[in-house]
């Protein structure tokens, strides 16, 4: 059925096969050497994983682990690891597109074994899949490879439009000429070809309703932006993507969430990704990322300017902060890229005031207001926390 | 800025302000004459919800209520309604898109009242979201406008690839040329211009994931499909742009699920709606619709067919079900839609055997099985249920 599958799919899958086929076959050499067997893989703990200043990205550590076959608390570990290698190499090589979930049921089968005392039981490859991800991601460390270069599939929310063209497979997209629609992102967006863009920043929406409102209120036309949404918690793609517009075309990247810590918390996803998965971080963050709001200086005014809101906006629009709010600013007041003047002084005004506000409440105080005014004003004067 | 706006949205605007003049114009009507106020809406409750056996569809019965406005009990609402109605119609003529969250912020102020003891008192229009929606709802009914045909924009999931072109807005897209991304349909799929078509059905996916897989794979190239999504529970916008396929193109519609009481839902609200929101059904459902699977009869076979797993695949691939999947499929037996034989069938071995599966399940027996095996000699047989 190969002659559906597009020519950057193969070769993805050959580049992908060969390095997952070195990585294991180092066991072979092993074996032939009389060696015990043994994978070292990169630690990822907490403990292995820096935030490095200079790049202001999480990185995993030098640390590694060594998992030996022939030790009892490491051979099912050791044994799922190589399952997973193997399932995911037979994808590779049969043009297969398996998702975490098909990985998962692919290798759950019960093995027979025997006890010392000759008695038969049986023990499963894996029942939950927290457990066979945890060794994709393992496979992920020890190859780095990301999934995605392994064509492992996933849902995918992220939308863009935008004055650009991208070759993806055999076509190429022009993402100015969606209609009232938008371009859903592929899940293997390291295999996209950016070819042309005007654009002089890119917006980022948390928001799928708001970034259909201002895609269709002409918002990135008139200010030659490449609009895209998270619809909530961003994906890897979507992730991955606004990375490579960052990096690649050096456009500027503005997060818009709503004023609340877990608004903050996407935008902290997209600048520097989760402390538990920090080996993705160095291809998934964008650390140039920035806060472009709603910010508390945009609810309550601050020394230097004035608020979006007058005093009946506030009173009508403002949510009260729950203790699960405070909880979760209270953590993120103390990550490393939070511990800026400016980041510090929006969590503690949040923390007196205890007041949330949402995107949609900008909006209902008139579209325009908030694609023509406020959107503009505030990227033209730099009003963003970074 | 209309310089960036459609054509089309604006002629919508037009229509739906018309018809939303015309309708509140009566109660100027009443006021010219001396009589009390009073708006006349559509009953909406389940005594007035009936299930049409000749077209499918669940509709609203001819029941009216009356709203009065000189009934304490009734005033709040009447006001509620004559508010929201004003917002949306300002929204319409001022080239707004409101979202519903947006039209609860617009709307959302306290009034002040004075009780008859003289003491001032503030009420609010509206306290939740909850209450506005409802009151958009009585709009809807009233005008017989959808809440799309008035512009009012909302999150949307559903995507879609397949040999077809649409003009959306000022643009004709060639849904055939996404590449390995897919389109995301619009907000207002009424407004959507179908061009060309050149397939023989649609398949409506439930999971983004597995649409991912099967249009990578090349699926609906090879088979002439139009491949869609829903990505979960369908929204409003996939829900119609389904049905127009089906109505105007009379496109057959297979609907793919998981095995479970979840997967039999989606297909319910694709084929009929919600029963509590029946005014919708008349434009949103698509009756026509088939259930494609995955059914028990793919799991365990049927005294006409062998099942597609075999005992170790059941066994390591079938998921209990847990008791509000029960209690959910005792719920479903009973709706009318669900009363033919195959279906009765269907849930009572679903009873029996207490037993979920996911596609994912089917996908990792190898995605060709899936795209090129199971799926085309569903269909080819008309091997679904209806």
């Amino acid at each position: 059925m190969s002659e559906f599958i597009s020519k950057v799919d193969k070769e993805a899958r050959q580049r992908a096969a060969e390095i997952l086929k070195t990585k294991f076959l180092t066991l072979l050499d092993q074996i032939n050497k009389g060696e015990p067997l043994v994978l070292e893989i990169p630690k990822r703990t907490l403990t292995n994983t820096v935030y490095d200043e200079k790049r202001k990205l999480l990185l995993l550590g030098e640390n590694k682990i060594k998992r030996h076959f022939l030790d009892l608390n490491e051979a099912k570990r050791f044994m799922q690891t190589t399952l997973m290698g193997s399932i995911i190499y037979d994808a590779l090589v049969n043009n297969e597109y398996p998702t975490i979930r098909d990985l998962y049921y692919r290798g759950k089968h019960s093995i027979v074994l025997k006890a010392p005392n000759g008695k038969a039981y049986e023990e499963n490859t894996w029942d939950e899949q927290k457990e066979s991800d945890s060794v994709i991601v393992d496979i992920e460390v020890l190859t780095s490879l990301l999934r995605e270069d392994m064509l492992i599939l996933s849902k995918e929310k992220g939308k863009v439009v935008g004055d650009m063209r991208l070759r993806s497979g055999n076509d190429v997209i022009d993402l100015s000429k969606m209609g009232h629609g938008a371009y859903s992102i592929e899940p293997t967006p390291d295999l996209i070809d950016i070819v042309d863009v005007k654009a002089d920043f890119v917006l980022v929406v948390e928001k799928d309703a708001v970034f259909q409102q201002l895609h269709r209120e002409g918002y990135w036309r008139k200010y030659n932006a490449i609009l895209i949404t998270s619809a909530g918690q961003p994906d890897r793609a979507t992730r991955r993507f606004v990375r490579r517009l960052n990096e690649e075309l050096k456009l500027p990247v503005y997060i818009l969430t709503d004023a609340d810590p877990y608004g903050w918390y996407i935008y902290s996803v997209f600048r520097i990704g989760s402390i538990n998965l920090s080996y993705e971080s160095e291809r998934l963050a964008t650390p140039n990322a920035r806060f472009l709001g709603v910010s508390m200086g945009d609810i309550f005014g601050t020394n230097k300017k004035k608020p979006y809101l007058n005093d009946i906006e506030r009173r009508n629009f403002i949510i009260k902060a729950k203790d699960t709010d405070v909880k979760r600013a209270l953590e993120i007041k103390n990550y490393e890229w939070f511990k800026t003047k400016a980041w510090q002084e929006e969590i503690s005004t949040f923390l007196q005031k205890k007041a949330k506000l949402e995107i949609e409440a900008m909006a209902s105080k008139g579209l325009k207001f908030l694609a023509f005014q406020y959107l503009p004003e505030k990227i033209s004067t730099s009003d963003f926390l970074s």
